[in-house]
């Protein structure tokens, strides 16, 4: 995790270039300027840029795991365990766009060690969801979910709040994320599901993410 | 439409650079390079780099839009209709990973007037989507869908196969295809609803892309 400033900052800078450009879209000397260091400097603090783009995804998917972990932690019912964790992945992905998307859609830029080790982060996250979905087999609530084609959909779903989710749009993020659980809760069995508790989400976000870039949280 | 040979291999080896390493990540000797030309001759087929995307991107939306059209022409019950459209994408975004991620990924790589023209041409397509829902939503099948939450929720569900799909995968297509159909429409209302007629869908699809790479189309 980054905690000193200076690292703090090539952090931040390089998730907005990496989202907004690319990864191959980026250079050394790019990163540098945004980060007001000179090149020298920077390759001090940040090692490779790979390992730079590798340090942002483990750090956000440690926060996924973690923050899906808490949603879930004190909750039997499978229904309201399932309809948490994709709550709390919409608010992830509309209040931190950047580097959700970052994750998302840059694991094929990694060389492969450093893929497998954010393939792995990104298993144990998934898992929290197919877990739920099992649970829900069990109990009847669910209908089977042979390969995870369900689990994939909703997880990319939900993920692609991150591309187009605006602050001025007209409904609540609250709202939205309430909506989401509710479509990927119906998708799976229940006729008419109960939402789950999106306050509980929204507090486990603001607390996971609140290290980083607490000033720009909606 | 891209018609002469050379336009072609440009428009094919600009996909495939775009789709792996992003706009911004793809410069233009390279792109000279892969395609095998001048970067002087590249600039006579192809004018800017940027106008490349927003050609790829245009011959994109409007074969969606052609398919879609005619998947749901002589449908009337919106159920079916909604199916068709959704296992439609799904073959789409499997069978042209590449194009389509192109679409999805780099619309805000575009200035604004390209842009918009691009967002008019994806606009058209999703029209599709959003009148077979409205339909539903009239007669009864499907519940009402504010803010269109749910047309953008599945979109961004069936976008995604284009990420994740592999033709060595355990499912085969069309029953993934079936399938997403399926959890759409459940999402969407009816409780247990009919599969969509995919064969007519993987018809389209081959009629649709069959003058481009059909030599690599599985």
């Amino acid at each position: 995790m980054v905690v000193n400033t200076t690292g703090e900052r090539i952090h931040r800078v390089a998730v907005e270039l990496f989202a907004r450009k690319g990864f191959h879209g980026v250079g050394i000397r790019e990163l540098a300027q945004h980060a007001q260091l000179s090149s020298a400097s920077l390759y001090h603090y940040m090692g490779t840029k790979e390992a730079l783009l590798a340090e942002i995804m483990h750090d956000c998917l440690r926060r996924l795991v973690s923050a899906g972990r808490e949603a879930v932690a004190s909750v039997d019912d499978p229904t309201e365990r399932l309809g948490r964790l994709v709550a709390l992945h919409v608010l992830a992905h509309a209040e931190r766009a950047q580097e959700t998307a970052v994750v998302d859609n840059e694991v094929n830029s990694l060389s492969p060690a450093l893929r497998r080790s954010v393939v792995a982060a990104r298993d144990s996250y998934e898992r929290l969801w197919a877990d739920a979905i099992a649970d829900g087999r069990h109990s009847g609530a669910f209908r089977a979910d042979p390969d995870g084609v369900a689990r994939r959909g909703l997880l990319e779903m939900c993920s692609g709040v991150a591309r187009w989710y605006s602050s001025t749009g007209p409904m609540p993020l609250d709202d939205l994320a309430r909506e989401y659980a509710l479509l990927a809760l119906r998708a799976l069995g229940p006729t008419e599901p109960a939402a789950p508790d999106v306050d509980v989400c929204r507090e486990i976000v603001l607390t996971t993410w609140g290290a980083v870039g607490s000033a720009d949280f909606a």
